[in-house]
């Protein structure tokens, strides 16, 4: 049994800027759709912005068990709707893999329940990641750090919720610390937000975090499934004896 | 210095059932603000549905440091740019206090990031919440537990992240538990729900639940002020000295 | 690859009270071992406090790669030193399971940091779990609830951290709820305590509660290994050009 | 009423190391006492290790309401009974702030059932700590970030349990980051440690770490008391009517 991967993109820096285009000629999404079919457990496809729906139709994300997520010029033009069902599919199970400035994806701010600001410079500098717990399963086959040469930084204060687990943080040339690497479960399904991946620089070829992406996935595919309903349990399906009191506004 | 209190409240059913008027002839908020007003250290004003902005306007967020929410019939009728103001605020420092059917609001299911459902039963059962941490801000002055002699009962699953604290843990006589007290920080504001407090049942007289209220107003005071934002701090703003590498997209 | 698990069982009240060996005429981690086995992904073994070492070598455990753990009657009997090595074999990444009283051994108190205190009560009285979260991998293949027709109760409030994840909560027949399966994570192991398991009730075999306990090993099973130091990186092994200011202690 | 602290320093080095004398020749716990009884609401005393039961006696502590740790080169020295003593204080209500090389203190270790290593390198070298929630009360008065000329660094992995909140990260001149300000929920009790303050810079004399110190007695005062304890809820007690089933071990 394959882990079903789709990978989303947002696939509009790619084609309207060089720099991006010749870093991610196939896109950032073939990128790391490329690197993920490189492991046997996983079988990832891709999705954009441009197709019907954006290419999450109901019948993809049924059969999604880990979305990976990056977006950066065109939050505003991911339909509400469609986020709705992303939304919907995450807390019956599917994983989610948030990267870099899908920090402000409609996705991610509506699951976090935040506004997930931060401060940021684009200066190609050094980022340096450091693993805070070694035995997670994302960390596996890391070293203690891994440096990423040139990145965005991104600073705290970032406005997010408390994170069930804080998996990195990284140190920044330029001055900061960031926590970069954090998990989060929300109904039946599970979230990591990866910092590093921005479009200007060749991040999502490195192998480190082809690593990270890999290992995510697998910590992040479905434990189980449940559909969320808020049925009334009437008083003949009460499970021990009752006596009605009051009266009713339903 | 009091602690400024905002007791939001639907204030429908109060207007269109007997058996609810006839509990709260002034509404369900007034009951509550009365309560909280016995406080010295505390000031409760109401606000309600059916005001302009529904009695929530910039400047009543601006001078509320706590936030009560009741609602249950008309949460579509909450217009969504209130409860982005809302929102913002307690992001920024207000606290938030939900009641029961609350759990359906627009507001609080926009910031726990999740659907909120769960099972009931308007049943007037006798309801027995156990107080998981005594030493809690919360829990200050209420014995091991506390009955609610007739309640309409919320069963598991909830669909709400997993809480900060779970402060208590509701016995249903039909055969039910359930997690009626949890905390959450989001932002720099502070969150509790507390799960009784049906219409059709006295339970905002009760002393007990009251005292719940009180001591949430206190714990969810504003212990900062934070206006987010996500700024960018430029390379010569840098606080180690940089060489900027690579494009820029922006 | 099996996931190995040990067993690990008291032994004391099942040879003095008549009761408990009618239960479990081989012992109670007999049953439970025998219930994992039936699983093929499981291979378990088990070890009893009058072995050597407790049956707990540096070698038994090097091999686990989930303990389960019963304990009521003898707590202060387990060695100091065992404890100290199956604590620092969690930190590296084995799963712990701990049943019941087990929340008074020595092993979990030193893993919660607490006293693990609790009310109690020994009637036989009806206990039904309910599922807080039906996606969780513990929760997978379980109804909405289930019952387990005599056990011990107990009571909040249950002195523990708050968990990472409430996955059961209890009702009792008598009037108290309980946070009755909950999880965390210590370094590199996961730990998931489970409230049923008194030696007086066949409650170990009851299909539901094996199925939790094999549910329960397969989300404990190692993520990861990682033996903890606290290595001095020195200056001349530092990532960054630095000079050297102040005096040493070292 | 005043929030009565007591500073504990464990007043070793400062009696043997020219270097920490002459930074604190009173002793580090009279430099953090003396900062503390600037502020109007907060009466500090001291307690060493030299003293009898440590300064710790059960007076004592009755009597406080936040007990502040400092300790490096004489954790083994420390009673057990006295550590015993403090942990049961904090479970019943005392806050505790752990600064430095407090991580490797008895207390800590106990309290968070974790072994606290982390990586070290002494060099003096520039700490920045960012502020990852200014509305956080422990913030509260703090510009974004803070500087500390000259630190001992301490890097990740930190072995602790994922804390219930990160307030600060530290950015090492050496090249690391590190969570150095975290806080913590036990039993009644409220924990904060507190990365910096190493005993041969002069941090604890630093405004911005004084103001640190002063937030956290505030947010670690206690909110409650609990005296924890393991009652038996006999069957004559029990809120429901119970039929007694199977026989006890008791």
């Amino acid at each position: 049994m394959h882990i079903r991967v789709t990978v989303w993109g947002e696939y509009v820096h790619e084609k309207k800027h060089k720099a991006v285009s010749d870093l991610y000629p196939k896109g950032m999404h073939s990128c790391i759709a490329d690197a993920l079919n490189q492991d046997p457990d996983i079988r990832a496809s891709c999705a954009t912005l441009d197709q019907p729906e954006h290419g999450l139709t109901e019948e993809v994300l049924r059969n999604t068990d880990v979305l990976t997520w990056w977006g950066h010029a065109a939050h505003s033009e991911v339909e509400d709707r469609i986020v709705e069902r992303v939304h919907a599919r995450v807390l019956e199970g599917m994983g989610l893999i948030v990267f870099h400035s899908g920090h402000n994806a409609k996705i991610f701010k509506k699951l976090m329940g935040h506004n997930c600001k931060l401060v940021w410079r684009e200066a190609g500098e050094k980022e340096r990641l450091w693993v805070c717990n070694p035995g997670h399963a994302i960390a596996q086959g890391l070293p203690t750090y891994f440096e990423i040469e040139h990145e965005e930084m991104y600073g705290e204060p970032f406005g997010i919720p408390n994170p069930d687990e804080v998996v990195f943080i990284s140190w920044f040339a330029g001055g900061e610390a960031f926590r970069s690497g954090v998990t989060y479960r929300r109904g039946a399904g599970k979230l990591f937000y990866f910092r590093p991946g921005h479009e200007t620089y060749p991040t999502f070829h490195q192998k480190e975090v082809q690593l990270v992406i890999k290992n995510a996935v697998k910590w992040a595919k479905p434990e189980g499934h449940f559909t969320w309903s808020s049925p009334n349990r009437g008083i003949d399906q009460s499970l021990e004896p009752l006596t009605v009191h009051g009266s009713s506004v339903h």
